[in-house]
């Protein structure tokens, strides 16, 4: 009898419910971002769209495949990162924006949810894919982030594929800076409207990816080449681990993308990691709490990403559109761009 | 009657005892650090003890007689910290430790609490004071962070006193180094055993304040050398926000120091901050959780300062030391060092 009540109490909790689960179909999945911001169905064509859509659908089917052989969450973040950092389409590794001086500075950061585990590289500007400089990091150095000139030579030194800066640029990158150069020169009134002005053009197109594993372990990444224009080696929300990347088996897997500035103010990773720790909010209430009253309130916009540990997958934003996917362990997957969608 | 009882729950709360005391006596105070780590009386003499004891009493004290006279947290924070930075004892400002090349490279963060704004600098040469540039990044800047040359740039920009790189050196942190890289070409396996060589000698000494004016705005900053002979470009937890600094006025200010890259994979300052405002933990048992619950646990040590939006004063250490003060509304002062003092 006493067994029972035990059994039926087990039962009504969800736990006898979740070990059964956990043995008879190993949860798993992914969630991806390529940048959130003002991203209008009337700027759009049919054809840029699908282009999206397609480089969305390929990275997210990469990532999944690696969980559903049983691969690791940090392989799948990486791997699924590399395909976006390869596409000229976003803002990340080929394809980033450029700087004041028209040369590329990436910024990039991963995080692991089991041994919380991290790594992060700013302001590099030969390694060919960031996130996976970002990984080395933490895997072979006694440090979490290295900068500059010197996060260039450690990536070189471990073997990552070094290209020249020239690799980088895009025709509409080049483009971008010029106009946007040309815009703030007329409106010219003091360094903060200035780069307002730069801010509110070409400012998403940030990569990320959060996965869960069959193993319950979670990952986080994301890189980005930062802001179109940005000046004296700013660096934003995307290396920051607790604002553009935190994850933890406790809680969730999280990646941002927006105006890194209001993101690293709010802190805007770990927060969510926090309210679902200590307020047991869900992730999905977690994230909304964050974007919508707390960034939104300081003025500021973006998007994130995230998977908590039982798998329940998040895409938040307060911006018209996000580039998105999300893929489950049974091969259901959503690939969207506006917020209506 | 009504009035009676609603008095009477007021008074039963705490509310009409708070307003009374903000109205007749104005609270403020402030916490300061100068870096935790392997401090032991064995290896101090008492000569040595005083001059410690000297510098932190006169730094305190400045930030004090600007919050007696209704000056800023801001602005205490900012003095205060320039007094720790212009003394050669403490690794940050002139007495800065070297990294593998024996240049200096600064970092510092600075956050306010009423608006949530932040500005930081990581791997500056030439700022005499770094928190000062770390502040004129959150004022001049639409930036929270800047980094490397451009760092220094801005701050020229912007008028900080700008002093040749020889400056900061002493003959202290030269030896230091070269007996750091003796030991470590020593026992030279590979980066990570080497660098937990570095790591376990000179990594203290990292300086931070924390603030509550007359006016309930709380500030927090953190000005470092980093780590000695540290390469690629490191980045440590003090000038990242949510890891190093953090201040909300809704719940505290703090200021890290310790081993940076625990601070940063534990994100120390927000979840000090995330643990009062979700768990309602006073400042006090968060600053404990975190320190010797999350950070501990993880292998790491160091110590934080903090102040909450009511005056109470934290100084939380899982080290054997930390160079410390605290002064509170009545003048009442306290400089320690030791744990056990």
């Amino acid at each position: 009898m006493k067994k029972l009540i035990l059994l039926s109490f087990l039962i009504s909790t969800g736990c006898v419910e979740i070990s059964k689960k956990e043995v008879a179909k190993p949860n798993f999945g992914l969630v991806i971002h390529g940048g959130a911001g003002t991203i209008l169905r009337k700027n759009m064509t049919l054809e840029k769209e699908e282009k999206y859509r397609a480089v969305l659908a390929e990275a997210i089917q990469v990532g999944h495949r690696i969980l559903k052989r049983g691969g690791s969450s940090q392989e799948a973040v990486e791997k699924t990162i590399n395909i976006m950092e390869d596409s000229p389409l976003f803002n990340a590794g080929k394809g980033a924006v450029l700087n004041s001086n028209a040369s590329i500075e990436l910024d990039a950061s991963f995080m692991e949810g089991k041994l919380l585990g991290a790594g992060a590289i700013s302001g590099v500007r030969t390694v060919k894919n960031p996130i996976s400089a970002a990984i080395k990091v933490m895997e072979a150095s006694p440090h979490v982030m290295l900068s500059g000139s010197g996060a260039d030579t450690f990536a070189s030194e471990q073997g990552l594929e070094i290209v020249s800066p020239d690799y980088f640029l895009t025709e509409r990158r080049i483009n971008a800076l010029k106009e946007v150069q040309k815009a703030s020169s007329i409106s010219k009134t003091n360094h903060k409207n200035q780069s307002i002005d730069f801010i509110n053009q070409q400012r998403y197109g940030t990569v990320g990816c959060v996965a869960l594993d069959m193993f319950g372990n979670l990952a986080a990444g994301t890189s980005t080449g930062g802001m179109t224009n940005k000046k004296w080696n700013r660096i934003g929300d995307a290396p920051i681990i607790g604002a553009g990347t935190y994850a933890n088996n406790a809680t969730c897997a999280i990646s941002s993308t927006g105006w890194g500035e209001f993101f690293i103010r709010t802190v805007v990773a770990h927060d969510i990691s926090a309210l679902m720790e200590y307020k047991k909010l869900s992730i999905q209430d977690a994230a909304y709490e964050v974007i919508h009253n707390k960034v939104a309130k300081l003025g500021g916009d973006g998007g994130v990403i995230g998977i908590d540990s039982n798998g329940n997958m998040m895409m938040e934003m307060n911006t018209p559109g996000m580039y998105r996917a999300k893929m489950d362990a049974q091969g259901k997957m959503e690939v969207k761009i506006y917020i209506d969608e």
